[in-house]
């Protein structure tokens, strides 16, 4: 018997944000696939009703690959796959494997040779580029930079002094609590004319995506705090 | 008079490929929007037209911002937008601003305090990144590489080793007619444990994406000639 496909399935970055996230394409797949390995249960079935599940929730097969799961064997995950059931990939917010756990579980499908397909949704990195307005043809994704505050300015002029010499945007994020903080530190390391784009709450009602100098930021700080944000560093 | 809004409307990266790639609310958006800058007017009225305008298209105002038109001021793409019109910026694939021209239009945008929203749609770079099972915690899209045979070769190994030393994933492009050298080239430059994903005519009908070691991909090579790809290393 072939193989199922692990279909990899983007869910929505905010509340009420359904029209935004989901493409015809996406709703037909959710109604075809049985099975899915989601890093939340319960945010994963609440994910598959707003996008217009019309299976009955009790007729899935959810396979919970969160943070306290991550002992179980592979495996396990793949049974329904190596039977020829179709499974969905699904992730907390935005785009499984992207900023996101989920990588693992398709690097273990391609070893298998199991047929992945990626669906088109909302990318906090990818929307933030292309609304910066910055280098959309370089651009580097790091992730969360160290907490260390010594360390964390360092990182941010490493980062600005690479923005400038290999004219690269560059991307990193921080948990929203410490937004602020990790903006302050922006302001202090960056050169003046270094430009910096905040995208935040992106798709939601209050969405915030602007690029401004550092010297101008500096004369308007946003309270950034508690909301999902990325940070931009480019020169030009 | 506040100013228009200026929207960034992905259109789709393959033919027949409209429900993977508008989601509800772009087609709202774009029967809002009456005027477009876009890279190509004739392939924009198509992407139009596919995605579900109901305004007639003699109504709409379409600024061509193609490769001939670069000596245009900037100022003129910006009547529309200051007299508080919303205006929406489309490329000739994927995403406006992201291995694509668009990021110009949008950095002056943000100069004049306009507000810029981003619209959830097909990026092939972020398809990639999810569907290739690598790191998506950190990674670099570097678009083209050298075309001289020497530079490139060196650029590859240059990926490779910073592939390996920062984990991070190294996407890059190619012209698709000189697809199969730059993948010969790969298959030559690197380490037969390196990773490679190449991810071909995705969201296409033909679509593939595939994850192998350089030393799996060596015993079958696939054509990839005029096939739009990405490629894609890690070591791990």
């Amino acid at each position: 018997m072939p193989f199922g496909t692990l279909y990899l399935i983007p869910v929505p970055l905010a509340e009420q944000a359904a029209a935004k996230s989901f493409t015809p394409y996406l709703v037909d797949t959710i109604n075809q696939v049985k099975e899915y390995i989601v890093e939340n249960e319960k945010t994963a079935r609440r994910f598959l009703k707003e996008a217009g599940l019309k299976t009955p929730q009790s007729e899935l097969i959810i396979h919970d690959y969160g943070k306290h799961n991550r002992d179980i064997p592979i495996n396990e995950f793949f049974k329904g796959l190596v039977a020829g059931k179709d499974v969905g990939l699904m992730s907390e917010a935005g785009c499984p494997g992207v900023a996101d756990p989920g990588s693992e579980i398709v690097a273990e499908a391609h070893k298998r040779g199991i047929k992945v397909v990626p669906l088109v949704g909302p990318s906090s990195i990818l929307l933030a580029v292309m609304a910066s307005g910055f280098n959309g043809q370089s651009f580097t994704f790091h992730g969360y930079l160290p907490i260390d505050k010594v360390e964390r300015s360092k990182k941010i002029k490493e980062l600005e002094a690479s923005a400038q010499k290999n004219k690269q945007t560059q991307l990193f994020i921080e948990t929203p609590f410490r937004n602020n903080p990790m903006l302050e530190e922006i302001l202090r390391s960056c050169a003046p004319k270094t430009r910096l784009c905040i995208a935040c709450d992106l798709t939601a009602a209050d969405e915030l995506v602007q690029t401004k100098t550092i010297a101008e930021w500096k004369q308007k700080v946003p309270d950034l705090h508690k909301r999902p944000a990325i940070f931009l560093l480019f020169c030009s």
